[in-house]
């Protein structure tokens, strides 16, 4: 039996169960006799460029559960995107150290670099397994049914959609919450898991549908009239017909502002400038934003349960398609049940049908009307919500007589 | 016995726990013989003078008690601050509708329209038994050792803290995350209750202390070169030494921008202007920050069991502090035990105490550079968050050795 040495590495933005997949990863390559050793590569390919590396072989079970239930990247991550040269100095690195292996988490970044490394590594004739295990709030990765990361983040922006609802029911007025997902509306979408009643979002823009500001100045409008209130999902990268992102576009009808240069996360302009979309277009004057931004992939201890599950088990069916197959590839999540009797499998699907790809919204998700979801949508993310999630109630009695009938 | 009926309503901002306390009063005014109905109004004062009631004598507990676990104000909430006019109009209709007591859940606003309230009703001759039951996220309430409500804020602050703080040591950069509370900084301080290791907030600003942009750009600089990273936590409310808010401040100087016209919540604005100030004072790229808004005080499923409990309880106490004695007042919590053996207990105290009095922290919770809290504030904090706070965890795995040594 030839040993070799496994190593493990985070790509791309952290999500709240990506420790899970680096953990099932490691324990159960670490129960295989031909593993040598396991190696984590700190901040994800630049780390292995630098020969960052730490030894995890005998990083206590104990320790590594916690790590585990701990939210983001515990090896850090990186935004790099390797070219190829990039890739020839990652396999100088894992031939000096041995590596017969390479999990790498991440989204589809993370598996185009695993598609470019694996060609490199047949080129320099280097035996490599590179295996994609699959992490992203957005959603967006192809022949997946989902992503590990997402459910979790969608039940943060489900509760708080839920909260701001009740908030927004107690103080009327125009609520605009601004929610991660450039080209892919899946997580804004998760707003609706937080309705009950009447209750918001009462409209919900996704990327997959262009934008125009004076139909969304017509439907807050329509909106207003029927409920008296009006509480909005808006993904961050919605656009116009043209393409161009309504971030930009209305911070340059606002001369030299602060947000000339358009950057989506990390700052409340979009929300701001719909909140001045809305109050100049209808004359409301209690309109308030927020921009849900890093808490909605960080949040600690608001963790999907089924998402749990699932990103542990990634990481060991991972290990496992290294070990007994011959292929490098990406773990695929695939749903084999609905509703009640939700289940999900692991497939090794081939890295070229994820790398670089991008999944959006399906038509069938999506309201006719362009502004809400469908049933199908509120079916198909239910069940990976998990349990837990907190249920609202309202007071049901009668209203009382007027006396003095003002 | 006469029997006379019990009023309650909701004023100013929502809280997680704010349903507790009304569910406390309705059940707890119910057991009396003496009392004939329990009313709600909705949107608190102005759903008075509309006699917006509803009847919540035959209410079901089941359902009382769904709504105390749901945030939110369940009658609504108004933002309205009678003057003695409003208050006359009040005591009409209390009298019409033959109310003998008024509970009036709320902050220091709603303690002083009680205190209006309660004179212009000895001015009418009408025997009106005026009880105030504290909630505010502020924690600004004089007398009282904290105020329902904030604990829940706090933990959701110190949970979002925790996981940007990992995040950002994933992906690292400057993150600034700005907090509810315009005068008092308690809710910012709670911050500090996400930290382990080196993790941050590395910098906490407080209303209680002026700030200045120059000494703000030092202490960047200082963090990042101390932990390669920055997490900075600032209130909503910081203002220089003559008392402008750096909001307006630094809104003034980016020529006619969006936000000329300052609204400190519901607008990302002080963090955006506070990330370009760090990208031009430090050149750091990497500047992310977030404004958490109305998620703090209405996220679903984000509640301290301490908090719920106590909001019950002065719910409770008002009820029979308004049974069984003859006097007005606002309830007060008063810690009776610290640390592990922490209780609280409850009293009675006069409104004028309380009404329209902000509370700030104390100096002894404020770390002397001014930029910090004192262990003392962790102290006074870690039992109002109860349990279930998850805690994060770090891989401990030794560094592999260089080969190619570069």
């Amino acid at each position: 039996m030839t040993k070799s040495k496994v190593l493990v590495a985070q790509g791309g933005g952290p999500t709240a169960v990506i420790n899970e997949s680096l953990v099932g990863t490691i324990l159960t390559s670490r129960e295989f006799e031909d593993t040598e050793a396991v190696y984590g590569a700190f901040h994800g390919v630049r780390g292995i460029v630098n020969e960052d590396f730490i030894d995890l072989t005998g990083e206590s079970a104990e320790n590594l559960e916690n790590v585990a239930k701990t939210p983001c990247s515990a090896l850090g991550s990186t935004r790099d995107k390797p070219d190829r040269k990039y890739c020839q100095d990652i396999c100088k690195v894992l031939k000096a150290h041995g590596i017969g292996t390479f999990f790498y988490i991440g989204g589809n970044d993370s598996s185009d670099t695993l598609r470019i490394l694996a060609a490199e590594a047949v080129n320099a004739d280097y035996p490599l397994r590179c295996i994609h295990i699959p992490k992203t709030i957005d959603n967006d990765l192809t022949v997946n049914d989902h992503t590990p990361g997402y459910p979790s983040a969608a039940k943060f922006v489900a509760s708080a959609f839920a909260g701001v609802n009740l908030d927004n029911r107690a103080l009327k007025g125009v609520y605009v919450g601004v929610v991660m997902g450039r080209h892919a509306g899946f997580l804004t979408a998760a707003a609706a898991l937080g309705r009950k009643y009447d209750d918001g979002p009462h409209l919900i823009y996704l990327p997959e549908r262009d934008f125009s500001i004076d139909g969304f100045i017509a439907d807050v409008r329509a909106a207003q009239n029927k409920y008296g209130r009006c509480v909005i999902a808006v993904s961050e990268g919605i656009h116009d017909d043209s393409g161009e992102l309504i971030a930009t576009k209305l911070a340059q009808e606002v001369e030299s502002d602060a947000h000339g240069n358009v950057q989506l996360s990390g700052t409340g302009a979009l929300a701001d400038l719909l909140c001045a979309a809305i109050r100049e277009g209808t004359g409301q004057k209690r309109v308030r934003g927020d921009t849900f931004g890093y808490l909605q992939r960080s949040f600690l201890g608001c963790v999907s349960d089924v998402d749990q599950k699932e990103a542990r088990e990634v990481g060991v069916a991972a290990a496992r398609f290294a070990h007994e197959g011959d292929k490098d590839g990406t773990v695929t999540i695939h749903r084999t049940g609905s509703g009640a009797s939700y289940a999900a499998e692991y497939k090794l699907s081939r890295l070229e049908d994820v790398a670089g790809k991008t999944k959006v919204m399906a038509d069938e998700f999506i309201a006719a009307n362009g502004h809400d979801v469908t049933g199908a949508f509120v079916d198909y993310l239910k069940p990976l919500l998990g349990s837990g999630m907190a249920e609202t109630y309202r007071l049901e009695a009668e209203k009382v007589e007027k006396i003095l009938g003002k």
